[in-house]
């Protein structure tokens, strides 16, 4: 029997329920919008990973997403799945988290369920409204419009080197690295200021390369990337380690940025709302017309993501 | 360490983060009721359960606690834990279960998450919308209200020790207890005609004592069981296989039916409501002023559920 991956399970669940548009949230009707995502400690969290970060990063998933298509977060709810062997300070620590997650970000927690489980499974539901009763999806990028990221990549792939392998880093950027794993930052003041100007939009938690195939594919249309939005000290890093720079921005995951198109016509203002929301906007490449790929510079991306902290 | 219980675990999280009332749905803004449900393989799943069944399962219980609030399911999103050794036929399988829940209970599944982990875990989202803006609680019965219930109790906690004890039983028996835990029916039918005439409700999978203790101690009021619901054949069954008919009515679980309290001027209006319906509707008993205790007759029920499939 041949192992199914992701794509193939992802493939299977759509035809069967007639899930034509797949994308990370989904508008229903009155605007509200919708949201789940499901964090497994065997597959997601590092083992430097405390607690109350734990619990905080399963809410992140969930507002990065949101903040990608402009929504602010209402409510959430937390399923989880919990080890026997758990102990007080453990599950205070979770709740800690969740408890901070829920003020940094604006939601309100309203219940949940706990359960039993063989491994810690954290579930978070979200619901927003959209102001406009509209949101940007996968597929409005047309040719001509730019492609706009919200901050630089390959500082968590850099960080998850650090953490689980022996890599030379200093101070403030092994720091740094480290950071954006254990405490990642979603882009909800980018997506809340700029939404409005996106004819496409993702989070890019899969991974840079992913998220730009995501929205050339489902726009149809080719995007050409013209500058690579390293984080500062990642070549460094990488050169140090025998590491590829090119690896870690664009094939790296878990990085909580926005990866959007604005058309020609609204950059300007999307540029000024950036400043005004004091959030920075980087201009990363143009939309083409073409059936799906993505170039950097003269040469093809591929398209292929991040290898999970563990492999089982 | 002490091990902590469920219920000091949701203590814990309801504490922190300033949950005040506990219920299993929750009320939002613009009238959008919101449910989340996990089902864990090790704990929730008995062996000769199907993939579509527990599939299926895993929305029954968002469905039912919908029901009991008198809302119909608009919209589902299901997050998905799967281990490393899923083959394409107990995908599709699962995939099926979805696809037919979708259709008996009339909710959309829009999308979800699916990931590696190391046991079957399946949350389910889902939203509705109140149509008058507002939903029963736990904490709206009153004293000389009448306590009514969508059915009887002691099926499902038959089947299961059909299906995983050496229990004796007969034909129809077998075969309709086995039934209740492997295809379940949520009584929605009950709850959209009846929601209206509820001071307070809350559906009854944790077992009914436990549901009849919910609503007096979160109404501050006490309930008196004057006919026990208990299912045919139940008390023959426990007989026959030195069990206590009492134990599988009051502390079984896994039963999808509706426990809720009616006031007496409406109990009239709500009778031909449930049989325009086609529903049944029995009244067990009355609410009564105290401090939240259960009698069966002059007897003071035990708060108590039931016991999970495995105990580990």
């Amino acid at each position: 029997m041949t192992k199914l991956d992701e794509k193939e399970i992802i493939r299977i669940f759509a035809d069967k329920l007639g899930i034509a548009d797949l994308d990370d949230v989904v508008l229903l009707g009155k605007g509200v919008v919708f949201k789940t995502d499901m964090l497994v400690a065997s597959t997601d969290v590092p083992d430097s990973m405390e607690a109350w970060q734990i619990a905080r990063k399963s809410i992140v998933s969930c507002v990065s997403d949101l903040a990608a298509k402009g929504v602010r977060p209402h409510a959430a709810m937390i399923s989880l799945g919990l080890p026997e062997n758990r102990t007080r300070p453990y599950v205070e620590g979770l709740a800690e988290g969740f408890a901070i997650a829920s003020k940094e970000f604006g939601v309100k927690i309203v219940g949940g369920d706990t359960n039993k489980a063989n491994e810690l499974v954290i579930d978070c539901s979200m619901v927003g409204f959209a102001s406009s009763g509209k949101i940007p999806t996968r597929k409005g990028a047309g040719p001509g419009d730019f492609v706009v990221v919200s901050g630089m990549f390959g500082l968590p792939p850099a960080g998850l080197a650090i953490l689980m392998q022996n890599t030379v880093a200093t101070g403030a950027f092994k720091k740094q690295a480290a950071e954006s794993v254990l405490v990642p930052k979603p882009r909800q003041r980018f997506g809340l200021a700029l939404a409005k100007y996106f004819s496409s939009s993702i989070d890019s938690s899969d991974g840079l390369a992913i998220s730009l195939y995501e929205l050339a594919s489902q726009s149809r249309v080719n995007i050409a990337i013209e500058n690579v939005p390293a984080a500062e000290g990642v070549e460094k890093f990488a050169q140090e380690n025998g590491l590829d720079a090119h690896e870690l921005v664009f094939h790296g995951g878990e990085e909580y940025e926005i990866v959007a198109t604005i058309p020609r016509s609204k950059l300007k203002q999307a540029m000024a709302a950036a400043r005004k929301a004091g959030t920075a906007l980087h201009v990363i490449g143009r939309v083409q017309r073409g059936a799906g790929d993505v170039f950097v510079g003269k040469r093809l991306l591929e398209n292929r993501g991040y290898v999970h902290f563990r492999m089982r």
